[in-house]
């Protein structure tokens, strides 16, 4: 039986710090509830000298990785480095050399997690990350444990903070995008470049983790549908509210007969649903199972001592197994192949805006589109004049599939009497 | 290592039938979690010979307890009788012939939790409860797991189906209680005698099993502060809606220096807080963590199917603890004695309604109570009459101790001008 466990961090930024406290701050009952104390060995930095404020001794921090992944005192690596080349590579490393990994990289997880958690089973370790998805929110662990013997159909989150975050604000403060993203800068919500999150990438990474999971399967990224924020116009805010909804950047998987479908986009959430109600920088995941039924699990989905609050967590469940001696043992579901849904199989309602010219007999030549394709509508609304001399046609549909949406959209853009679809959203949160 | 599990299922209602059919339905999808086929292999029923909707075959459903609990190729006993005496028994019985145990039982995990997990650890056998609060929400696996690594601060629950079921019927739908009630025993949510619920006596038992976990301590039942649904007054809902509330029965637990408060009670929460929008026989969880911050856990509160998954997920995670060597083998966080803080250290906001003699000066004899009192006002209203010559007035405290809120009620009693407090309220959700 060890006396102590040591861990080797990688990396020292919000995240690492974060740890570092959380185990300083905690101390006591971490080693009381594990019943040995848990030690930060060696810090791997990119310049060991700078001045840090922290309770760790400066000699711990160094440049070079090897020095950590290959102490052979240290036994467990913990990665929070970021990026994907190096964070991988030190990742294989610790994992050959036999030591548990907890990472909170989800580029790194999303891309090559099925090739890292088998070779984490080859080398009888731990490969846990919870971190990469939902900050503090323990999703994977419920989707492991918690939900152990149920079978998920559905996922639909909010796993990005800062296109939440932007969303809340120009909704509730009626702030422009401009304003509200700038302000997230500011709070620290949002990167530099904040591409990966207003594009959707960054939830489209960790809706591939979380499908993955939830559906015994390896989900590939390139697999996700996927629309970024600038597809949202103005004035569709207020639409949205006007007919009950509100706009979300979400995520949405769902297995059934037919296959995968995943999917980030904007789509306009029912007020009535939990998810509509996830402000600020909060990240919710929605989970349908087959017995379980509805679930749903909130809190923040970024932020240093959130996000270190669940690499922590992993800590802990990776210290215990190496005590109990039953590290690299996770359950493992059968793992099935998927194919991805297509158009004509992906069903949903869809919300479109669109711009005519106000002449007469334009009604009846929309709903003909419609009524083209086999798709029935549960409202029509005209709504306020776009100052061109057009006016705004508000068309909600009934369960339509994919392919009959883009073959309307691709109609509309063809009919004379309209100057173009202003914008359309997928409509969520019915099925309640 | 065993080649197969054996279950030993005490009791065969709702929740039994339900962990027979996921055990059925997820068969193969468990067996290859687990590495080994998972069993039912004996069923204590009240009446064996019965006719039943079920796989289990006929022969192996008994009268007998002993013959369930004493079965050497029995390794796990599933607890689903409900009541007290006879589950308490059952369960210690088990854990002292070696076996682990998975109940869903909140009444003897309330009363004898502390107890019965101290015998378990003697025997050193798993004790798992994840259904007894909550129904289908991984909510104790949550605290014990994924949040392992913080320190709970204060947790708000909405952990009685049966009574959020019925003030989501009051406010949406304008029922009465009695019809709301009603409607809630048709569809099976409320029990024949629904009095466990509308008292807030089950919501204060499973706020006992959260606050000990979250808190590390042995919480007492008889030191949570209950009041039930029969404070609430015709009208209140109304009221609360114009102010910007929903009223919840919610349970409150929290930790400081001062010791513990804990409380099951009709309360005003802010309409913005996610607890709020939790409606019909939904339960969540919302839990202020020292590091991770804000999270909430929401999911169905009851029924078969989600509560047997809970059950399903302890089995589960019971035999790979028993197929891994590593049962009874759960973390202990340091055990803290506690004290039960006075009601001056209490501190919350209070929403007063006061019936009042329409009479000159009537408010400011009012206004002066609460200064009295050292209390300051955020909202003073005066409300419709209520066609017996008075007219109600709305206080809305800023924060006070409960024993300042006492007094101010004491005082108002013996105030001529005031015909008397028809209601009154605590204010949660605003710490967002």
């Amino acid at each position: 039986m060890k006396n102590e466990i040591n861990i080797g961090l990688l990396g020292f930024g919000v995240v690492g710090s974060g740890v570092a406290e959380i185990l300083h701050r905690h101390q006591e009952d971490l080693s009381h509830k594990l019943g040995v104390p848990v030690k930060i060995k060696k810090v791997l930095v990119k310049d060991a000298t700078k001045k840090r404020d922290t309770v760790l001794a400066q000699e711990i921090f160094t440049t070079d990785s090897d020095e950590v992944i290959e102490d052979p005192s240290i036994d467990l690596i913990v990665e929070v480095i970021g990026g994907t080349i190096e964070a991988k590579q030190a990742i294989e490393k610790a994992l050959r050399a036999g030591k548990g990994v907890v990472t909170a990289n989800k580029d790194v997880m999303a891309q090559f997690g099925h090739e890292l958690l088998k070779l984490a089973d080859e080398h009888k370790c731990d490969l846990f990350y919870e971190a990469s998805v939902g900050g503090g929110i323990p999703l994977i662990r419920t989707l492991e444990d918690g939900l152990a013997s149920d079978r998920i159909r559905a996922l639909t989150g909010i796993v990005n903070g800062t296109t939440n975050f932007i969303l809340t604000k120009m909704k509730h403060e009626k702030k422009t995008y401009e304003e509200a993203l700038a302000e997230a800068t500011e709070l620290g919500f949002a990167e530099a470049d904040p591409s990966a999150d207003v594009d959707g990438m960054d939830a489209a990474r960790k809706m591939t983790i979380l499908a993955s999971l939830a559906f015994s399967t390896e989900v590939r990224l390139e697999d996700v549908f996927v629309r970024g924020m600038k597809d949202i116009q103005n004035g569709d805010l207020a639409l949205a509210e006007q007919f009950g909804f509100t706009v979300k950047m979400a995520g949405f998987a769902k297995k059934d007969d037919d296959g995968i479908e995943i999917s980030v986009e904007p789509v306009f959430i029912q007020n009535s649903h939990p998810l509509a109600s996830v402000n600020n920088e909060f990240n919710a995941v929605y989970v349908y199972g087959d017995t379980v039924g509805e679930t749903m699990f909130y809190g923040p989905g970024a932020g240093s001592l959130p996000t270190a609050t669940s690499v922590t967590g992993d800590i802990v469940a990776a210290c215990r197994n190496l005590l109990l001696g039953v590290n690299g043992k996770r359950l493992h579901a059968p793992q099935h192949a998927y194919t991805v849904k297509e158009d004509k199989q992906i069903i949903g309602r869809y919300f479109h805006r669109i711009s005519v010219k106000d002449e007469v007999g334009v009604l009846s030549k929309l709903a003909s589109v419609y009524s083209n394709h086999g798709a029935s509508l549960a409202t029509v609304v005209q709504h306020e004049g776009d100052n061109n001399g057009g006016v705004d046609l508000i068309m909600i549909t009934h369960s339509i599939s994919r392919q009959q949406h883009l073959d309307i959209m691709n109609e509309l853009h063809n009919t004379p009497a309209v100057n173009g679809v202003v914008s359309y959203y997928r409509v969520e949160g019915e099925n309640r």
